[in-house]
């Protein structure tokens, strides 16, 4: 049987690599509907290929021009839109957007028990409780994107949960790792821009660099798997080829490797509970790669994956603050306003100034997200 | 509910730590009944901690002694007795007897739906068609004990095997993995049982420097996971941290990692489907060993691996031929009769002389067997 795909941000990095995917295996998977922002010369040519039966744009304007355009497709835009599409009917709602405007679509298609393949972090950084309670109520299945949470995912396969002790997340340490924090103070866009492991859009390559990116996959794990933040541990690992670990209690190790290539995480949540082949992909040769280094993780040299670690432990909204004053100040950072350290210095003024509020509604969480880009922004003048 | 053990092989160094396991864990395990060899004083020592039920032992008049001695446990000896404590009532079988000595009791077992567990490696290697024909038909499990098919056990576990598209096992190398076929020529036995990363029984420690028994494994993961030759890798890895891998059809990999402690995958093969604690053995800690080596295998350097992979290809009697050849040549190199490079020799020799007999019951496997421990040993003179 074909699933049926919606995805929401298909002109971003996983967006275009799930695209490829569902192109590699038109037996299997059919995309009926996509959200795509604002490049219409990208969602002309989705049209064309997938012919989907829905697309999202962001401008209403641009919903009008398309639906000119292509009289048999249905368009919808803006954060409404999104919503729309989320809960077309469809097996498969692959959430790719950036930011926290991927929440509340999400939590429509959990409703109505959609299995969600998940990419879009922040949904579960700063709603993930709303969200697994809201699957866990619905039955739907919650489906990670990351390489890092499918590794888990995967090493987790046919394992009793309670059963599990540790999960080891690998981190490349990112376009800095070998720089010292004197070394940072200097580092520009571009140096950020350039991750040694991972092809990646923007916002996530500077995350990756500050190890914010981290710091929210620890937190995404925490959601996704039930763990106490003291039983995830991050390991220091360049070659980015163990995608992450799980600990069992009798001391045995699984994990998943495999070459850096986000269509592996990516079909696997589409393929799930089944592999698909991927004749075309690069098969990993560890002969050929010699040798995987691990060194312990450096919180004082990565004060910002110690800062999520920090949020995740205060929980409530603070992990949202985390997250806002993130994207904040990355946004400040690649428009060359702020410098590199400037980044985690804002995120942490911005944590200190928070008083927690536990068990957020989604209400709460998208006012502290908004305060707390106010407040980012505000440390600049 | 407490699972009834019957473990043959019990003063061995698999059977002592299969002891330990159970030991760990009397809430969980009972050692219902032992076969032990010749040696009384651990034989005294089990009875006296476990109480089993049933004992057998090597010679009958061991036998007659002990049971003036306990006379509430049930003594039997000898092949037959092999057998008869094979078939006694348990849950598991643990098969850790050293040679093709351990296959018919194993083969009774399975006859009555017995779950195995299976460390025994000459029992697949020579016979593998006959037990996995047989379990299939009774519906018996065979569960490895041994690290690397624990391993892939492991990893194959929650997925589908059609989906597996490759087998991935390490090798340390053994105690000479450094040295070139010049230098192999003047080592001696000490040098031989010198394993840098496993403490194991002397059989055991020279077919690790050998290669033999890496390529008994091989043999042994082709019979159990029913993989074709070409399928099957291996890799040198000095550090015996990943005891193996399963590579699959969507390139994912999905590996098992530990501190080398044979417990761990026995303690598997006992608590499967789950596992239990350990909480006295050692974490793996990545940053802490620092680095994985991986090395593309050398199959001229290691000649004997490639011999494995000839026999298995071969197929037939002919895995007996080279497990009969490398036991009685490993024997005569104990026994300083042989030089080490000559063990490889002797099992070519006994291969080349072999005419392969396609699906062997166990009459001909034991009679070729036996003829080719007469060959081995003819070479001598």
């Amino acid at each position: 049987m074909v699933k049926k795909i919606i995805l929401l941000g298909a002109t971003g990095s996983i967006g275009v690599q799930t695209a490829d995917i569902i192109r590699e295996h038109p037996n299997e998977f059919k995309l009926v509907g996509f959200a795509a922002g604002k490049n219409m010369d990208i969602t002309r040519k989705l049209i064309a290929e997938f012919k989907p039966e829905i697309v999202c744009v962001q401008q209403l304007e641009d919903a009008r021009t398309l639906a000119a355009e292509y009289p048999r497709v249905s368009f919808v835009s803006g954060a409404k839109g999104l919503i729309e599409i989320a809960v077309y009917d469809a097996d498969v709602l692959v959430n790719a957007v950036l930011g926290s405007v991927g929440l509340e679509p999400t939590l429509e298609a959990i409703k109505l028990g959609r299995t969600i393949a998940i990419a879009n972090k922040e949904t579960l950084v700063t709603a993930g409780h709303l969200v697994m309670d809201s699957a866990r109520h619905y039955g739907a299945d919650i489906l990670p994107v990351d390489s890092e949470h499918s590794a888990l995912f995967q090493a987790l396969n046919g394992e009793k949960l309670e059963q599990a002790s540790r999960l080891i997340l690998t981190a490349s340490g990112g376009s800095f790792r070998d720089l010292t924090r004197e070394q940072l103070k200097n580092v520009t866009v571009q140096d950020a821009l350039n991750h040694p492991n991972w092809s990646m859009g923007s916002k996530i390559t500077i995350d990756s660099a500050t190890m914010v990116n981290k710091g929210l996959e620890v937190i995404e794990a925490h959601v996704l798997f039930d763990f106490a933040y003291a039983d995830i541990d991050v390991v220091l690992h360049r070659e980015s080829i163990i995608h992450s670990m799980v600990e069992f209690q009798d001391t045995s190790v699984m994990a998943q490797l495999g070459t850096p290539d986000m269509r592996v995480p990516i079909q696997y949540a589409l393929s799930y509970p089944d592999r698909l082949p991927r004749p075309e992909a690069k098969r990993l040769n560890l002969a050929e790669i010699g040798q995987l280094n691990f060194k312990e993780m450096d919180y004082k040299r990565f004060r910002a994956l110690q800062l999520a670690f920090d949020a995740g432990i205060a929980g409530g909204t603070m992990t949202t603050v985390l997250n806002a004053a993130n994207e904040q100040a990355v946004a400040l950072f690649l428009n060359e306003e702020i410098t590199f350290l400037q980044i985690e210095e804002m995120i942490e003024r911005a944590m200190d100034q928070h008083e927690v509020l536990a068990n957020p509604d989604l209400e709460t969480i998208l006012h502290v997200d908004a305060e707390t880009r106010k407040f980012v922004k505000k440390m600049l003048k």
